[in-house]
């Protein structure tokens, strides 16, 4: 069991150094990266999509599609709108890891990037362990999983700089307590920056796009 | 690498040895056992509140609830409706094994029990490989988390026994090619037994009650 931990500690180790090196070449290219992480189905993909639509046509984008699988449903849409798109599959792994994430940046020419949004595997308990590199990290939660997930699944809400609440349109089907679910995100992080938006109908979008727009154009300084 | 290997390796064998042990003490008090996997709010709890009122009542049931977090959110709603419950934090391991279950069985009285439900941890990845026990294993897939699950997560669709499709309640307002989602399925799991059913409004339930009765009498002889 020693052995096991020993390991466990060493692959987390060198998690961390490749994630330095890949944020190192991020910031000499001046790309700023997000890392988005999600259940399955919880949107993520959508919202790549409209948040692509709603920002200004002079940022420049690249998307990193994490799948656990060898399919291309989620990069062929990316790809569908016109921006570059590189799919990682992780090969059943619950999530992505630094060294997968320097691959899939080294396929992508960065100079043409200004923004890279790299969507994550579906899972809201792996992920939260294993630094990418990037820049910020965002957790979308979307109203038909229910109101509870921050106390069930509190530490992916931990150390994320934005929460989007996501799938608004089904508010009136759905029994959803939003002060419930902000209570238990408070707990875990104070003041996090929070969004309610609908991927589907666009609704919401202007603050999220605003955040980004300016948190991207800051770090080209 | 080939340390790390060998390691996991000893970790899956040990935990189908626990396995099969779990499996011994079940047959021997005759209770039949089914694991219930998810993507994090796919309703497992409402599923099982809902086929708890829906049973038989001479049919006695316990209840194991998986959690990554110290939270009785779910046992809580298990036991306030007079259930046998026992609630095991993984510590936030993504899923259950074969030890933490058998640890979870010592504590029921198995002589009390004909049916025994096992919540596993909300994850469409991790618990498809750690065998517990169980004699059934079933996913339950909601409308709201998208028709393409089955194609980006094949692994957990790949050996189960029974798929639920739950929320059909959402249907009129969410974009779900069912057609498309059971050629996914199809593809992985021929011929697999499906339910479609809404765990909020007991819609459906009836086929599913009837098939779940069937095999719990059928396994004590």
């Amino acid at each position: 069991m020693k052995q096991r931990v020993e390991i466990v500690r060493r692959i987390l180790d060198s998690n961390e150094q490749l994630a330095e090196l890949n944020r190192k070449k991020l910031d000499e290219h001046q790309v700023f990266a997000i890392n988005i992480m999600a259940s399955p189905g919880a949107g993520k993909t959508t919202f790549i999509l409209q948040t692509i639509a709603k920002l200004p046509k002079d940022l420049r984008l690249g998307v990193i599609e994490g799948d656990t699988a060898p399919v291309t449903i989620d990069s062929d849409k990316i790809t569908a709108v016109g921006m570059p798109a590189v799919q990682i599959n992780t090969g059943g792994d619950c999530h992505l890891d630094a060294n997968m994430v320097g691959l899939a940046i080294d396929e992508l020419d960065l100079d043409e990037i200004d923004l890279l949004l790299i969507e994550n595997v579906g899972n809201l308990i792996c992920p939260a362990g294993f630094a990418l590199g990037n820049h910020a990290n965002i957790v979308i939660s979307s109203i038909p999983e229910g109101d509870d997930k921050p106390y069930k699944y509190p530490n992916i809400y931990r150390n994320i700089d934005v929460l989007i609440i996501n799938k608004i349109d089904l508010s009136p089907y759905i029994d959803f307590r939003m002060d419930y679910f902000r209570e238990g995100v408070e707990m875990l992080n104070p003041g996090l920056k929070t969004f309610a938006v609908s991927s589907k109908t666009g609704e919401g979008f202007e603050p999220w796009i605003e955040w980004l727009d300016e948190k991207v154009r800051t770090s080209q300084g």
